[in-house]
């Protein structure tokens, strides 16, 4: 084999379909043409186009097929198109259908034969797999590192309220008290888990597909694993015909970024709860509300608002993709094509939601009188008293009989539990004594709950202080 | 109540927040900004919100709420952004947020107070409700008509099939003859069902929200039955908070598009396997196709592959939409904004992929030897061998093995039914006589199936000139 | 062609493979048959199964297929084995694989040779798309009436609402006081809606595919328009390979179904909230909730909660419709059996839902004074100050300016606007006279949004008496 | 606190509600009860709920809570109710409304007041999400099985046919040959990284979320890692309230069960079509097939078609997850209740469906000549012969276009490339040598792939081998 193979005499890309003119009776209508293309979205890869070609080109100058001449000009011209593509001015062609024969037809003007040369030993199919790994790469790079800062904020805003005291609910009614730093790293722990998923899923991402060419590999002798080294990747795909054609790393990266967004969801459902005057628990920055030019008393929580709506979309993408992908047979269908706006809008949805919320934490203000006030209305610490007479001996049964006893009462009387006196109290049973009220106050309630995940404040801090140190040095 | 209302001293769009800047101490960062901003995408909505602001601004006028000069100075204002929006000359603005402070500023810098004036009796809330009636029902009628189309297309080529005869599948194998143009009106059945639904839908678009303000009605003497009037709207929503905040006819038109688009994908897997070389019952007109600069053979049936795979997204964005609405409380939430982008590309995905298809299938070229073919590989008719027999008085248990037996010797060797000599088929069973060959052919077998919905070719025409004649003139 | 057909000698049902099994070397193993079976949930549509058989028998004879006699012990047969299914002492096989076979089955031992015969002219095919329909038209009809109910008993409790008034939220900030009968009846309106949407998908569930045979239609002199009048069919489906394998009219009825419980989900978020301690504007009757055998003072609302969750079952089981019908080329496929068990729970969690709705709404006691005071704490009448102002000839914008002026003096003092005196009124702007309470009012705001569709009690009345005529006489 | 602690007196289980009535005016109603109680499907759980519950025990008896007797008898009653549930001797009840009271209720039964103690310390919502977690982990670990008996079922195949040689498609064109053996490895990779996800799902199943009793956690001092440690869990929740309301683990789980059916169901598309007659490249076993009573010659792919259908329902069952969970604020809402059903049926159907699987690869017959004779039909080698030229030097561009013009003239003369006479060839372009057959064969074409993840045979047995050493011993 020639050190190095000859370039088309003409260029391929004077109009693109003349590749295969010469079998073809008529050319792509306008709405054909524009129905296909994805240059319009595609072009987002374009870095990550570039990226990849380079490191081609290293690997087909390192087997010998191109010259380190050719190699230094396909240096040389990407780095300019990568300029006029951060600049603004790279002249992006519908004609040319996609992201890659854009940069192609512009790498050929800009440094003619070599750049012909670029495409030897590889295809659209296995090149868009590429870019497509590298992107997503990225943005799971990104979300976790946006995770991170999210966690930090939490555990640091628990940090200050690890004694700052809530009604627990279930059933959106209230069941026990809970300290404010304890609701906190709840986020903190899902968050967590969703930085795990995104680390595995990473895995599979990062596999090299290029090599795979069309689908059947190439007759080129090519060094796969040299690729996959310069681009960081932490292997290759070892089927040509699975590298093009599945998508299930995508799928599982919007998998992922759906329970993230589920679970930014649910905290945007309480934050907006929790503004609500009725409730009344924290106040969010101005810089996330908006008001109403019509009612000059409104505050509206918009961020959380559209974070939860936002979920929507991002459950959609990932329905859209699942749905994209179900029926194709080996190996590459045009149907794939579909497979990046919704990835594109869910990373995109993913970042900026993550970033927002990163700031959004660190301008809650908490009312914690409300907090407490709303602890204090549903008699949540009617549990502890249970488990204080089960403690002296009452038997379970009758200890929760006597305590809806002493709840029957205090409703009538329109108090709560410590508000009774002790010979009130000893009423229901004998058995209480003075050290009831250690147990019946919010504070002796929480403390008590002292284990590994339990709501005491030494607990929560504890937990705090372990997200910090695990998400980087404590601000 | 004066006759003129007088308008506000000075802009209040100078800075959108300036609005409710005085209860606020920070301003909304960039990022927020652009997050919570929907005019990049709700400005596809200009025309009609300026549709059904002058229609507001003349029963306002009616109502002596403004003045007649006033009115004439909003529709003069109005043409002149309207032209401004068509030409590209519109400064959009993210600072304003949305499609309607867009325009109501501009309005207000070329026309003064009478601007300032329309915005009386109304709120966001229901104005945006109002436009994204009018577009969706813009695009219904876009579709049905796209729709008519579409059927007209297929009884077409139907009329030109009604004797062509393909194997009928079930489970992908051969299970009797059925004619060509059967096989097509199938399809204008489904898309018959289409057009119902979006007709249907219709009705529940086509009822105007404007008055209901922000959530509540207004105190000003509002008629909203002469505002539906104008916008041949036929009713008026009966319920202001329901009015503003329910989306649930946006759901319906979404889950009729993705029925229409579950067809096209039926038909669009059809249309790849009929492509295949292995099967090639059909060729597709160039311009929908694309071949590839590696393998000069090949002819790609892009659209239709992408058309399936874009059933996905219209599935995807019909899931969002659902999951959006589904935990909110009255009335409007910042949750909905998220309502239009997805609703926006599914009617873009449904008009464009409808306009294709029409013109796909006149670019359908028939390979009837194929069909035909094909159609004789499999023993399709021993259905009709046996409902001989049966007629013939042998009881259908008893006529189902002969068929069986006569199909086993029919494989040792190599042939089909009719290819049996008679001596042979009677040595199955005596009552086979010479008629049995007209039954064995392919034409025999479905001309007999002769009854509203068979594949005779009898009523393949009838049925196509029906829905030629319920969707417009034979062309 | 012979009167009476014979039947088959033997009964072909004595093991269901022998049908195909001379072609066949081995038998379906036992977890294939488990898998393939759809008798686990199919004879659910037993009834309508028998129903179809018995039109089709009905037909059968009157164009001469089968006698008078056949047709008697057809009828007497199905009576026998519908009395079976009824009171559990049919024998189910799952080696008869679906519900049609096991009917036909047990038919043929109770009448022998007429049994066998009533298969003519139909499929297994043909036969389960009519079943579904029938099942699919009945369920339709009973969530109409189900819906009309939970409309009255909306209007009923609206009509003892119509002067209750409790703050309309928007982004659950206080907007602007609105009665709890117009509040109610925003969800009448949407059920309305469903119940439309219900009924034009009748219309479409409502034609007959029985005829169609496997595919193609059957070669016997068939009179489907007489089946579709003795089923009480609208029509006929025009196509036989699209009335087998389409089913299209199913997926629609679970979008619809998706969309009540889409309403649902939100009224049941509302019930909730309103449950909750901290707003308590409601309280659900006992029998629609659970206490906590730990926490004794608990009350829970499950059954909106429940009802909130079961949503996302309905959601899903579309999508899998969706998912299952996009890419099958015609005509019938295996994939289609999983149509079934889907479309059967979202009927099911529709009825009962719908059902317990009902009750539901009659046991919601209403706290008015809870209301009343969350009314009053949101300024919720600013937006009433700035139209007084506005129809005195203020300009809007310095209406606007004056209420957030006095919205702050108020949140100084912790008072309301109907608290300021006259003359600190006037301090703001000297146009206020004393007519500005009735204005600051809650009363007097909701009285004032008289129109089509406003919240004031005249027309919440107007309404919720148009909505009991509609669906029924009143109580 | 006493060593034992004294049990209720009564039985509480009498009748279930009376853990709360004292405080309830009115029972639940029948319906309610029903559309309520969990206990139709949580009773699966029931071997996983008394493993937890033994472990409960075990560390109550460890930290002094109950008696090693308490313990003991514990164990002994808990072994006779899970004889008595395997043997379908259990009477479950839905007056006690889920799996947890039932079997409870049957202890104290059993036991009397051993089994009252035993629920100290613990609550229905932590002990839940344990038995969920355990069930869920249960069915990863068969599932993983059943993936590597699937890669291996593959693996095993494609050793077979490493040299068999069937048309590659793409866009089903034919596009090059590849080797049967590589085809089937394709799926074997996409089934090794399902098996990943499942693996790194099991990691966040296997976290102990008992010990956060309700939500808050208990004031026992338990010992949550002991409990752990039994239950074989790699660690324990950190936050009770996340421990007690997140189901992210379960829907981790639903995505990756909707990755292995999209691969199957991708995998099914195939089958299907290989079966076809135009097709034919495979025969499936008869015992995954069924005939046709009307058509005695039919053998249809039931199976692979139904897990085409399936993958629908695991589509659904993951919406439905995503939605439910996705306005949840904390802690445990009713709404929960809804995560078994999907997960339950998606569990189901992926076990089902993979063991049949596995069973079917076995069965599979291979019809090498039709591959063939696929491959040979579509000029599968142009590819090739381009390649050809370009190693000897011919610019890329025109050896394409030489390609071009010899696969015209075999077009018009009905042939492939390799029929050609050489000088036919040469006269295309005089660099065409004897050595161009080699590369224009189908075996030279796959031969020259010899790279990793390459269709060349060598490469197929070596990646083969490799999918055997990890799945186990070959056979």
């Amino acid at each position: 084999m020639p050190k190095n193979i000859p370039s088309p005499q003409q260029n391929q890309f004077a109009n693109k379909a003349q590749a295969w003119s010469a079998r073809f009776s008529e050319p792509v209508s306008d709405l054909v043409k524009r129905y296909t293309a994805s240059v319009y979205f595609d072009q987002r890869m374009a870095d990550f186009d570039i990226q990849g070609s380079l490191a081609h080109a290293d690997m087909l100058t390192a087997i010998g097929i191109i010259t380190a001449d050719d190699n230094a000009a396909i240096k040389r011209g990407m780095a300019q198109i990568k300029d006029e593509i951060a600049t603004g001015h790279f002249a992006w062609s519908i004609d040319l259908e996609d992201v890659h024969l854009n940069i192609e037809k512009r790498l050929v003007e800009l440094i003619g034969d070599a750049g012909k040369r670029l495409h030897t030993g590889r295809s659209r199919n296995d090149q868009v797999a590429t870019d497509i790994r590298l992107w997503v790469r990225h943005e799971i790079d990104l979300a976790i590192d946006l995770l991170h800062q999210l966690r930090r904020a939490l555990a640091t805003l628990a940090l200050e309220h690890v004694g700052t005291i809530l009604p627990g609910f279930t059933h959106l009614q209230v069941a026990q008290p809970v300290t404010f730093g304890h609701h906190l790293l709840a986020y903190a722990e899902m968050f967590g888990r969703d930085t795990e998923r995104l680390r595995d899923c990473r895995k599979r991402v990062n596999r090299l597909p290029l090599g795979a060419a069309a689908l059947a590999g190439t007759s080129y002798p090519i060094d796969r694993e040299l690729v996959a080294k310069i681009l960081d990747f932490d292997g290759v795909c070892h089927n040509s015909l699975d590298a093009v054609s599945d998508r299930d790393f995508a799928i599982e990266f919007c998998a992922a970024a759906a329970l993230v967004m589920m679970h930014i969801s649910r905290f945007s459902e309480e934050l907006v709860l929790w503004m609500s005057p009725r409730v009344g628990f924290i106040d969010l920055a101005d810089r996330f509300c908006t008001g109403s030019s019509i009612m000059p008393q409104k505050k509206n929580p918009d961020v959380p608002e559209l974070a939860r709506g936002k979920t929507g979309r991002v459950y959609g993408h990932l329905m859209a993709l699942l749905t994209l992908m179900k029926g194709q047979p080996l190996a590459y269908n045009k149907d794939n094509q579909e497979d990046k706006e919704g990835l594109f809008d869910s990373a995109d949805t993913l970042r900026d939601t993550l970033t927002i919320f990163v700031d959004l934490i660190g301008g809650i203000k908490v009312r914690a009188d409300s907090m407490r006030a709303a602890a204090l209305q549903g008699f949540a610490t009617a549990t502890d008293l249970a488990d204080y007479l089960v403690k002296k001996g009452v038997p379970f049964r009758d200890a929760h009989e006597t305590v809806a006893r002493a709840v029957r009462v205090c409703e009538e009387r329109g108090c709560d539990l410590p508000d009774l006196a002790l010979d009130v109290l000893q009423g229901f049973h004998p058995s209480i004594a003075q050290d009831v009220y250690g147990v019946l106050t919010l504070e002796g309630s929480v403390a008590a709950r002292d284990h590994i995940g339990g709501t005491a404040p030494n607990r929560v801090k504890i937990e705090a202080e372990r997200i910090l140190a695990e998400t980087g040095k404590p601000d």
